[in-house]
């Protein structure tokens, strides 16, 4: 277990006390706590180009969101971030299960969605490996389409599943139904998730639309810019009458200087639309 | 004199301390200190739309910029932000000229980077109207080309001028030839430029070409996302070899907190290109 001990992450509690805040908290709630979280540069590119891994944030900030991701249930990617970053998308803070933790204490539900079933998967796939290792949960995998037999079948040998949520009728055909997700999520007893991107899911999140179901929002800023081409945070424009007004803004705002970056964390102002 | 008492500006020594190292000081260097400052969005736009001013710090921010503006000899716009915006280009911190202080001290010159003669002035253009009043030095005007005779009467009316850049022979037409720009400056007296926008000249500062040439980057952010469709600040891609590679980082960071803003203060890192 060498190699894993290598691995494990410390957040320091005078840092992660400025954050605790911001995570979810026990309540009697339906719908799940709902936190968004992301990485970008200062011109809000999460990396240099698609499907291109970019490293943008400090040690300290790795370890800040591995001790977000022991904070939630689960924590949910798109597809394209899990096809072009093959993440390992467990939790190696110190005490976690598997790194010096028992069982599976603190490892959150890698959730994946793939509306139209492109992500390919094998036992060599980052968050399988690990969960036959015991070092991370089984991955789900959210479709608004029936599921490869061979994709299930590697999943389902895992301990993962496969949930396939209806898409809503008059959205666009690649959208996420994101308030039947977060139901059908609830209904399997998931309490607190962590969004974590990529582009398109993070845009779709800061949409009016959806806005209203994040509970709070925490993101690093890393003193760089990378430039045009990259994949942006950078929602669809918002019109009101004939006028172009800010599309989402945070309330309740607390920036904590972590390293070389920065992390910003805040809750969604929800207007009504 | 209600109005101007009822807009002087007070910056807390507690905020500008922090700031500080970042400004400008006494030294034989030929080259002017250039602080290149801007705020914007956390998905990197200046304003809603081009042409559209956008209210998007706080007021801390404001009483900063103002701040800022008192610690250099200069304060550099490009004409979009200037046809745009009709800003005021002036420093209204208490004590400086014509906001408590005595005569023009303390006011930084205004110039308007204006490469093809754009830029339409008349006597209600807000920088004219301030010089007269004597609460803002008179704006100078950098042209590619010959200035028309209005434009020049009525900038030498006031004490302005109009200084023309020859362009580098083989750049795009419508660039500023930077370096001969700050060399200009320098033969005029001007020790320290803020150069404060918007997103061409930003965009064009933050290219490995001119990064060489800033001192420091103050840079503030305001929890909100505009949208799709603002004018951002986004630099052209870099390559090297085949691959992309980030545009510009900053070193010796520091994030202040500056009511619901972060300002990030730093240095450009240059690599030779």
């Amino acid at each position: 277990m060498a190699s894993s001990t290598r691995e494990v992450l410390h957040f320091p509690a005078t840092q992660s006390k400025l954050i605790d805040p911001y995570l979810p908290f026990p309540s009697k709630n339906e719908k799940p706590y709902v936190t968004l979280t992301f990485a970008t540069s200062l011109d809000s590119n999460l990396s240099l180009a698609p499907g291109v891994q970019t490293h943008l944030s400090g040690p300290e900030s790795k370890a800040m969101t591995h001790y977000l991701r022991s904070q939630h249930d689960a924590i949910l990617i798109g597809v394209g971030t899990a096809v072009a970053d093959d993440p390992s998308l467990n939790c190696r803070i110190e005490g976690a299960g598997g790194y010096g933790g028992e069982g599976l204490t603190g490892q959150p539900r890698p959730i994946v969605l793939d509306p139209r079933g492109r992500w390919e998967i094998n036992e060599k796939t980052k968050c399988i490996a690990l969960a036959r290792e015991k070092k991370g949960k089984a991955p789900w995998l959210v479709m608004c389409q029936p599921c490869k037999k061979e994709v299930r079948d590697l999943l389902e040998s895992v301990g993962g599943q496969v949930l396939v949520v209806e898409p809503v009728v008059d959205d666009k055909p690649s959208r996420i139904p994101w308030h039947k997700l977060v139901e059908t999520l609830a209904g399997e007893g998931i309490q607190s998730i962590m969004i974590e991107g990529g582009g398109s899911v993070i845009n779709d999140l800061l949409s009016p639309q959806y806005f209203g179901l994040v509970d709070s929002v925490i993101v690093t800023i890393a003193p760089t810019w990378l430039g045009k081409g990259g994949v942006q945070v950078c929602p669809e424009e918002r019109i009101e009458g004939e006028t172009r007004v800010p599309v989402a803004r945070l309330k309740g705002v607390k920036w904590v200087p972590l390293g070389e970056d920065v992390v910003l964390c805040g809750r969604p102002i929800v207007s009504p639309t």
